[in-house]
């Protein structure tokens, strides 16, 4: 057993990776730490996980390190660049679910997050953890940077495309659609219940940080200059994520190809399903899982290739594909912990 | 008080229309007719109707023409067609919310709803009747078409900026979300509490009937050849459809110039509130109400028109457009029955 | 016109009686204040009241006097016998949604709400706002105590049987559930969206404010030292308040009879339905009105009355009744600005 | 490894069945059946379990028997005790997730059920399959009985009080709420979206088909000549169960000796989890999981024990418990199988 700790275990993030890794056949949950939660049990916290009697420690680096392997980082964007660097001098692995290596623009981070970069040079070292796009990467990594929830659905539905070389323009309208708990635990306004219920809208329209993240991803998938538009809206459901993205086919592809590229692409994966031509995914039927489910639709009329990804944001989005690299990242079964079979409904 | 009767009024939009028709100062609702329902009361169906002993007659065009002064069809496709001769020759005015006058074309229309339209002779009479666009076709109209839930949304958000000249491009994408309501009341697999709740998935990609429907629409507004690509999505919520569409813009243009050319179109407007810059519609803000709110955003760096339109699929979606350009075409105050303050959350 | 100013208008219970005020037939709503929103619109507030220019004035009960006839208090507990003194003497009829002045015993207050009673002089004159049980105290009225939520939904669900004398025992059992929006506008964890969604809790067993009040109209109305066990519920709703009331009932009652007792104690009422016999009302029925739905039940084996009682808590639970009692009080039509049919689903 | 086949797999119950039985150490699913979705595959109809390549077979008795060791029958009523001696004459072991051996007296069966008793001589035979209360019955059963769903929280929430000897009443109150998904599979009006969302409602009050069991379990756990008032309300979630139970506690009986007698009855269980005193469960805590979650409260003021009971109707209220039985019928561990930590939110 490999031991692993979980800095910042009190958010949603964090309490899914709680969950993922009590489950885990190789790691070892040692250490859960949290600022504002500090002394309560995590079975306190999220009765979901009662009998879970581990206590949350304060955020200290030297402890983390003294206990752990592995650190799982879950806490808000510039926490993690604060800390990652005392956790690798001290031999450890680190696996970032914040976004503070993800852009590989010191420049653009200072951008889009408002604030300086405080460790650029591990930025290169940093990998950017999306395994079924980008696996070969992962093995024997330091630093991990799981992709944003959004980036992850996006990329998922844009990567085939775009490596199979029918995209013939940079523009890419990402239209993505996410449950109320990607804005986290902290209640607020727009995260109460009467606010959030019965009701869809778009925020942060032109503006969501996770904008350059998905541009770096098409780029790197090949697409020359991407001009990324992206529309995130709040829906009434707790979890799970759906992107529908807009890519201007290559003139003359006809749907059975365009499905069959997907279908390529993602045969063999564990944690991805193509969905049968004229089938749609939903959020409901990836709950829980590490997987994403997508629809691959072919509009001849436009020649637009509209393709939809649903994820659990909280899983496949964020904790699951954490656990995901950590396997690839430590040589586990890159399934390890992940594939227990979610409720049906 | 203008004699009215709803037929097809034991659906979700007969509902709403029996509702509205019964707070409305100038109309006398004195006939509902339902073929399922015949013989129930209103109240046993709507309990939150109380007190409306009206029982739901059958489907017969001349008790209705013997009754009534304005006829509200919200029967399906097709049965709109068969009675609105009927009801037009014996002198009524008919308001029709179903599909079958709202395209031009009658090889369209058999395209898309595969059958032949019955009644091609009254297409050209027929007005399409979303007033803050064509207002001035309405007054004295006999057949009023309304538009389709999504093209009203759809093309509130396009309009100001097609005939301000600011669009360039042919090619529209429409994303949509919608509550479930927007799929009937007959009972099925998608509209089950459990299939449909804690989740999001697009549905009929490429192939919704009122794709033809909005690029007719943004003809008319003067986008020449318009492209539509449009994808309805499916969410956990009642009523409410918002709409987000991505329009190509006049390079150059200002966010301020966009966001006046909405303010300035919609000015006076008793149903639309274009929000402040930097602020998002929500469908919770019109739920049970006639208004639409809109969004407006611009990308700059892809030049991209970001509009947002928030309805309430069941009023200004359907029944509550449907008394507006009643009250058009009768020559009462355009807000009359419609203008009583809905709930805040 | 009568003038009338809303004390607290920017929670929930009061935005909703700004709606009621605003389309009020006799009512002019001429100030609304805020103590956290001053300053702000209305309509940036609460965007379903599009148009409702009004801005939150600060709390300054000189210039309610100054302004209005007739105040509507929706402040805290405590707020309310602060200043309803102040606005009396200024000759000012004060309707209050607050706890302040429902209980008649000031010690009972003390000991429930933990704070002496500041103003005890005015508990005897105020009047229990629930018209259909104690309508005779309203007109001309001074100071209206309007019932919690829960009292008005259990005292409805109990008053014909303890009237008719067919209750035999004084431990009458009240289970509850309400929607989230009973908890408030302020963010807190449960109101949270992903605590609140898809989970139902009891909540404050055995130890709910609205406990003695209930047991105090329960005495009221004729059950001698009632022993009240009051249990609420949190449901996923956002508005919404279903109370089911166990009565044991007098041996050999008939439950046709029970629901002929129903049936005619609330015959005429405008805002009571009684169900028919076998059917159960629905929270969703009186979604947005000011109607209470009442379902009737005997199970004979053990001589239970198994009464149900919705409301909607934030109108009939709170700001509707405020109005209704309004109108009594000031000599207007009961129903006035309470009478708009509501949406059907 | 066992040899397990679902009869009526693709319900809502058969579905999670396949969902548990997938993730099973010590079972292998060899065989589902179901007569609506014959030839369908298990990842068609619930996508949530992608990768599950199972076909659904017709119901035929003898190929289950060829098939399988163990039978889980997730069928209707009625249909379990026309299979269930097939079953059993060739040597299986029967689960029976039905109602039809639940009940001890086949005239209360008829009575309630509104059919004979075609199986009479099965009933003695069979198990009550709830662990918690009556371990001891279940190795080496042939025939096991799962409770009803609200059964399972009524008996789970009352036994401990009714075994200590402090219940001196024989008048039970059982209050329940449950999820949708306990409506089953098949669209109704009832469980359309729009009519289940937002709203709450009781129905079959008095009359619902689980009052004779819980009143036989109560009576097994000793409290003589039960008379069970039982309400099961509907909230808009999908899954969940919260039953809320009042029994009249001995007088002089203290808040922490009622709280005391719950823990030790319940210490060790590793499916049940006794809230902290002042705690209260929520379905949300144990959804997807086979956990019950009690909380203990004692009203002082009228000597009442009300005791909350949080459950997930289609795990412990159905199919986890159906797998926790089997578990302990086969001699396997009796959590393999239901130990997965699940999803915290």
């Amino acid at each position: 057993m490999t031991r692993a700790a979980i800095v910042g275990a009190a958010g949603y993030a964090g309490a899914e990776l709680t969950r993922l890794l009590l489950g885990h056949p190789d790691f070892e949950l040692v250490l859960v730490t949290s600022a504002a939660d500090e002394g309560k049990r995590v079975s306190d916290l999220y009765p979901a996980l009662a009998g879970c009697n581990l206590v949350y420690a304060p955020h200290d680096a030297a402890a983390v390190a003294a206990h752990a392997e592995v650190a799982f980082l879950a806490v808000p964007h510039t926490a993690a660049m604060a800390m990652a660097p005392l956790l690798l001098d001290a031999g450890l692995t680190v696996i970032d679910a914040s976004a503070d290596f993800r852009l590989r623009s010191p420049d653009l981070f200072a951008a889009w997050y408002a604030t300086p970069h405080t460790a650029p040079e591990l930025i290169d070292e940093a990998v950017y953890g999306l395994p079924e796009l980008w696996r070969a990467l992962l093995p024997g990594a330091r630093l991990v940077a799981c992709p944003g929830c959004y980036p992850t659905a996006a990329l998922l539905a844009s990567a085939p495309a775009i490596r199979a070389d029918v995209v013939i323009s940079s523009r890419v309208i990402v239209d993505a659609i996410s449950g109320v708990s990607g804005a986290g635990r902290t209640p607020s306004p727009a995260s109460h219940f009467v606010a959030a219920n019965e009701s869809v809208a778009a925020y942060k329209v032109g503006s969501h940080r996770h904008t350059p993240e998905i541009a770096q991803g098409l780029d790197d998938l090949g697409l020359p200059h991407p001009s990324v538009v992206f529309t995130p809206h709040l829906a009434p459901l707790g979890r799970g994520l759906l992107a529908t993205v807009y890519l201007e086919a290559e003139p003359g592809l006809l749907p059975e190809e365009a499905h069959a590229i997907y279908r390529d692409a993602y045969a063999g994966e564990p944690f991805v399903t193509v969905c049968e031509p004229g089938m749609q995914p939903a959020t409901a039927h990836v709950r829980g899982s590490n997987r994403a489910h997508i629809g691959v639709a072919l509009d001849e009329s436009s020649g637009t290739l509209v393709v939809t990804s649903a994820i659990d944001n909280l899983v496949k989005g964020t904790s699951g594909q954490a656990v995901q690299c950590a396997n690839i990242v430590c040589g586990f079964d890159e399934t390890a912990g992940l594939n227990c079979p979610v409720p049906v409904v």
